[in-house]
């Protein structure tokens, strides 16, 4: 691929569409736009601009088109994958600027928000109305809402809610050749030819500019229980999770965790965590509702599954402090794992009774090859997050031999009826990878999806595939 | 278009492929291929074909492909849009040996069928199991599961299970061109590349044939609970149903009918059906659940709603024969309307607020236009089926007029947030007013969506756009 770089007029241009405070070339400035969550990648945009409506969005987009201008639209670059990440420079389109709920419809439990809007903001501002969206990624602090569209973004209320994409219902997106459409209709059923909601879902940003986004709501639960169980065995953890589900309970979430997630997490946050002499993996596990003598008997049948399972003790949260300070170690364990040493996140999943298989299999491999894994994730969806951790390896080894024990890891996830990823995304780490879960037409089919939409390849390119 | 006709060398050629007695071309043996449920229309194929195996269809479509001939994949033949009608003749790929569920896996709630499955006969065979398949369409008793996902078929328990979509783990799909993928995995979250599962699901047989079909189920629910509410207003029926949601409670079903619908569905089934003096409008609520107390406190709760909104006396269906009842009354409504009367069969859907301003709109539309209509729906979807009736209007209003009082209905359901099908699909009758809910250049899109799965335009040409 061959883009232009953004010339001096160009930059003139996006001057006088959105304002000059709003377009931005110095390194200094653009540094923060250079990165994402993302391992150890860099990639320097030409210019970032910051639109403020659809339609510069529309303007800025058609400049772009026409002088062959590679493009990046970008949520809040808490990404883990890349994808926001200007790879052949070019614009940087930073969303941060949509930032307005613009409508909760309380009668049809519908809300409109732009792309910028914090994931948890929007959770607050409904919750005030006694509304849920459930979708909840660690990041749910920092992350745009137009991100875990883009992401098709989980979290670990997905096990009993479904994940973003259970939530979208329209989404106005400016095309990359300027056109400005809404995708569907603001209602729960839509059989009305392509569902283009749905393939703009997941589509990292390379199909279209999501500038408004109609969710579904649902009635806020009013109650929560969470306990801890202790295991020996992340092996019996493992299976205890599915025997979980089959004895019939439906919790809220069910994590899985290996206690130096939480130990490198409470390290970070300043938080104490003690694990008890031979434990080898924790599940933290969450039942909601609005009857808690229900609550209370759902937990009990739990608790038997976990104790069948070899669980030791299972501790109950009982405060909401208590069980924020639970929440807040299980969603750190990514940024402190970073925080602590070089890691690669691998987002593997599979159906949820091959888990055991999984976990079986990730460290055999690492085991193989000689490297260390923090395993933690949403068991209860078979999405496991896999953090290999390079220690003391060479950087030769971290460089090239890894590649092959990756794919010894997602070609088990493959053979188990999984894929490579379940809620993070392909963008740049993961598109080495894709040929282990489907043939090369396959991906060739999706490359010429992306010409239907964007038949000049300038947006988000270098992405997924 | 341009599509060749089948040669009898290509016809000897199927033969070879799938056996002589599944290769049909006499006209009185293809009749039942030449239409669906849809109205009054009629397209004969060249040649029917029935494969037993994926490679069988790719073989077929390949043939097809090399030679330009439209071929049109079918399942049951249970559409309400002339999906399944060969347009420009050519093949009719008839899927109905496809008809093995592969396997329960009842440890990960999941399962693998042919698309020739019947529903209902999917929903028994999980059920013995304790599970749960909720997408139950009216025809249920004779649809193809295939044709459901062509759909994204719901049905009177989408309302708080989700329609086909929400069930539809992974497909495995032979492309126009004759390769054999599968979409995804068979995992509840994926975020790997473009979401193909969801892009095929509902593209009316249009991007690729499936012969494949992992599907999500749930555990049965224990009990339901079934009343009919009678209303002498029909737009307060319709407001009851939005306070039936703002109260809290989530039943498994809420169906709009007019008493038409049930005084013709029982006039044909042979079923006595009453309608009390000034009624004129009727829900039909169904709660599920597994603690009947919980059930009933639930029902109380509805039926304050209910009374509150001016219903009649609300009575309960007391055994599983009176449920059983109502279910086929309201199943029977479609095919009795069409029992006994030319109609037009429109699938309006919007936000389920808005349902009183559509209901209204569609009456004072048919007032103002001289016809007829039998409303009837899942209301709590939001979903109502708008049955305009011929009456003794004559040919050239039917054939002329009647399509601008169309495009008002659907002006106003657009006007509304909603759209034109929001479980039946487009096909050939509602293709020409995709303008009215999206402008052309979106249309050209889709078309370009298809030409990256199928450059030549051999699958089911002349459908949705």
């Amino acid at each position: 691929m061959q883009y232009n770089k953004v010339t001096a007029s160009q930059i003139k241009q996006f001057q006088s569409i959105v304002g000059q405070s709003f377009v931005i070339t110095s390194k200094e400035e653009t540094h923060e736009y250079s990165r994402d969550y993302t391992e150890d990648l860099e990639y320097y945009p030409d210019v970032v601009v910051k639109p403020r409506t659809a339609e510069e969005v529309a303007a800025i987009v058609k400049i772009c088109n026409d002088a062959n201008i590679a493009l990046t639209p970008r949520g809040a670059g808490t990404g883990l994958s890349g994808g926001a990440l200007p790879f052949y420079a070019g614009v940087v389109l930073s969303m941060e600027r949509f930032n307005k709920i613009l409508e909760i419809d309380e009668r049809n439990f519908q809300a409109t928000v732009e792309p910028g809007v914090i994931n948890e903001a929007f959770q607050n501002a409904v919750r005030e109305k006694g509304l849920f969206y459930p979708p909840d990624p660690a990041s749910k602090g920092s992350c745009f809402l137009g991100g875990n569209v883009a992401h098709a973004s989980g979290g670990p209320r997905a096990l009993k809610y479904g994940t973003t994409r259970d939530y979208v219902l329209n989404l106005q997106v400016v095309l990359p050749t300027g056109e400005i459409i809404w995708t569907g209709a603001n209602t729960l059923k839509y059989s009305t030819g392509y569902n283009l909601t749905h393939l703009m879902i997941g589509s990292e940003g390379t199909l279209g500019i999501v500038t408004q986004i109609v969710l579904k709501l649902i009635p806020h639960p009013q109650h929560t229980l969470l306990m801890l169980a202790p295991f020996n065995s992340p092996e019996k953890a493992c299976e205890a999770v599915n025997g979980i589900f089959l004895a019939g309970t439906n919790p809220s979430a069910c994590e899985f965790v290996e206690p130096e997630g939480f130990l490198l997490s409470a390290a970070m946050t300043n938080l104490s965590f003690t694990v008890e002499e031979g434990v080898e993996a924790y599940l933290l596990i969450e039942v909601d509702g609005n009857d808690l003598d229900a609550m209370m008997k759902e937990c009990e049948v739990i608790s038997e599954v976990l104790y069948k399972h070899e669980s030791g003790e299972v501790l109950f949260a009982q405060t909401a402090d208590e069980k924020e300070y639970f929440w807040k170690l299980r969603r750190s364990i990514g940024e402190a794992t970073k925080f602590n040493n070089t890691y690669k996140e691998e987002d593997t999943v599979v159906p949820r009774a091959e888990l055991p298989a999984l976990f079986r299999g990730v460290k055999e491999i690492g085991m193989r090859y000689g490297f260390r894994t923090v395993c933690y994730g949403h068991a209860g969806d078979g999405n496991l997050h896999v953090n290999i951790l390079k220690d003391e390896l060479t950087d030769d080894f971290w460089g090239i031999d890894i590649h092959q024990a990756i794919i010894e890891i997602f070609t088990l996830c493959k053979k188990l009826k999984g894929t490579i990823s379940g809620e993070h995304g392909i963008g740049l780490v993961q598109k080495p990878y894709m040929h282990v879960v489907m043939p090369e037409f396959q991906l060739e089919l999706m490359r010429n999806i992306k010409k239907a939409f964007d038949p000049k390849g300038i947006l988000n390119p270098g992405k997924i595939f």
